[in-house]
């Protein structure tokens, strides 16, 4: 293409803050040693790092402690599901990619790259995120379709010996359990008296759904765009089987509204819409997290007349969930003693470092911390750690 | 690998001072704006960054824009040609991918992320660079051993349309072309009157001699462990086929010691060794580029009793042919222009913009400049960049 075919830049883009605040990208790579002269090169290049390279492949744990690839993640996108976006190609996927690199940094000072993929085939996924692998200390997924997110993450876990973790799926779940585990104790009901109904069975419903059935909720039934998902139920695949035999206990059927008749939690996750005569119908002290962004199922105003807490995912509301309070802390304390995996375990000490944080503070507008309070990611980082130590899983 | 069972650190990792310069690694990613409270955070993440995702999408050339995709190069390696320890593997590389990228910032702030894969396989390698390129504004093969390393780089220069520079080649053709036209001129003889020996037909032997036929130089003969290279002779592999085509026009046969009887010019890059007697009968006025590192093929100190002009590849000796003058500008020169591609026309341009910051100054000691000279990578980015536009490669 010549200068000449550039199209000319749409008008918005002198209005709108974000482009300005995103030209030229929003990362950079430092080197973080001095290159001054040719004895600072000499040793920093050839022929010192000769001896460096030469001690690493005679002994290959000593790329912890003299390469960068020990503190670096790779961010790794096919650009399928980008926020509620959908499928806009890897190119177009950057700048939530950077931002995520960003979020890494600023904070839990971890490194990362962005790493938007010219393929959606799983295999091809799982065949490149294997072979860039030794570049990096940790694989966070990013903004990839389901149902193909499952099985790519569990290929790459199975293959690599570093942490891989689908923060769609495990970001949204540790921070909404979290705030659940507060919302709960708020209201006085212990979680295993709980019934929630999760809308959307996407990569977040079912990893939230998993994992509040792992934290031991009563009960807990999802929905997809065909209504409830029970065993049985015609034409599943086979992620959703696999949550239908543990989830539904009760096997309902019907509608998301229909469920929610007497429900002690609605999660919404799935960017469709709730009544506010459905929100009325629940239990006293009902629950809502309607976290579809930037809209949410119901708005949180309208869900607050008859819930007793409420929760988004927006930022201008009180108790946003916001997958920010878990990432950072989880690759931090997990890259800290060289955990070869992110184990179930070191997930749910994480949200009830999470859930700590809140403590004596709690009220119905204060379930979960805020992104800025700064104690987050140091106890989400220790929790982990310590987490992975006692399960094993730490090298150091 | 539990704590127990790592290896005691062997003990020159405590007086060698390179070890704790690599500790930790050489680089950092780093964010080119603040995320201070939830107004950054919204303009920076979501929803913010939503809009500018969108605009990409719809408009894929803005990526150049507003992605840092156009300004960061891959530095890709498979570990199987590292400086001169060989087949070291991807983890063990990384200290000299790191470097390389260290020295991209340095010397032309150039972004870089390295990049070593646990694939050695020509198509695999090819498939995983094309693959991850949407993140990147540009590919430096690195250290892979000949001859993979020509399919390769032909194979990603066919697929991509951003720069492809295979650096052990072209970085070091375009270094020793500039310093040969220095030499040429510094003793009188023009370029198309030399007769030159290449002693070394891996990358960079033959990227070296190609350069110089296509710069017009006399005459020049390759040599492998074989001797020398000659269209006919058994069992050339294609690139050697390819390159017996088109030099050694004498069709000299026999060893690299019989064909410098009389030779203008050698140029070393085998890791063998010249005997000092044998560059006595080089023909007067001789110019030896002794460029295996850290062993010359012969001693710049012993050639300097029979030559006029030496170079080597080391920083202790005059006349350093060192990578660094070349590819940090031709990247940059490339990128800023948003160039599809490196031509044979912008090395050429760069060669001819390094040789011409020597100028006047011109003598035995001084045919190149040295890698600190500030004048390098700015003349070259200008020459690549203007070279570039001229060839209607540039999109700017």
């Amino acid at each position: 293409m010549t200068a000449e075919s550039v199209p000319a830049e749409p008008s918005f883009l002198d209005t709108d803050p974000a482009f300005p605040l995103h030209r030229g990208g929003k990362l950079e790579v430092r080197s973080t040693i001095p290159v001054r002269n040719a004895d600072d090169l000499s040793l920093a290049y050839t022929p010192g790092v000769a001896r460096v390279c030469t001690a690493i492949a005679e002994n290959p744990d000593l790329a912890y402690d003299y390469t960068w690839t020990s503190k670096v993640v790779a961010v790794v996108t096919d650009g399928t599901a980008v926020l509620g976006l959908g499928d806009i190609g890897p190119a177009a996927s950057m700048p939530v990619m950077e931002g995520k690199s960003l979020l890494f940094k600023e904070f839990a000072g971890v490194d990362s790259v962005p790493i938007a993929l010219a393929t959606t085939d799983v295999d091809e996924i799982v065949d490149t995120v294997i072979r860039i692998a030794p570049s990096f200390g940790g694989i966070n997924l990013e903004d990839i379709s389901a149902p193909r997110c499952f099985e790519i993450e569990d290929r790459l876990r199975e293959a690599l010996d570093i942490p891989v973790f689908h923060d769609d799926q495990h970001g949204t779940a540790i921070v909404t359990l979290a705030a659940l585990k507060n919302a709960a104790r708020l209201v006085g009901k212990p979680l295993s008296e709980l019934r929630a109904v999760v809308a959307g069975a996407g990569a977040s419903g079912i990893a939230v759904s998993t994992m509040l059935i792992e934290a031991g909720i009563g009960d807990i039934a999802l929905s997809d765009s065909k209504g409830l998902i029970y065993e049985g139920r015609d034409g599943l695949n086979p992620i959703k089987e696999r949550i239908a035999k543990i989830s539904n206990r009760s096997r309902l059927t019907g509608s998301t509204e229909e469920a929610l008749r007497g429900a002690d939690v609605f999660i919404g996750l799935s960017g469709s819409t709730v009544e506010e005569s459905c929100v009325a119908t629940m239990s006293e002290n009902a629950i809502v997290f309607a976290l579809s962004n930037p809209t949410p199922e119901v708005h949180p105003e309208v869900a607050r007349r008859h819930a007793r807490v409420v929760a988004t995912g927006r930022s201008d509301f009180p108790n946003q969930i916001n997958n920010v309070l878990a990432f950072p802390g989880i690759f931090r304390g997990a890259m800290n003693v060289r955990a070869h995996s992110i184990t179930e375990g070191m997930k749910l000490a994480a949200a009830d470092a999470l859930a700590a944080i809140v403590g004596d503070d709690l009220t119905a507008d204060y379930v979960i911390p805020g992104p800025f309070d700064e104690r987050v990611a140091p106890a989400v980082t220790t929790a982990v750690a310590e987490k992975a130590r006692e399960e094993g899983v730490a090298r150091i």
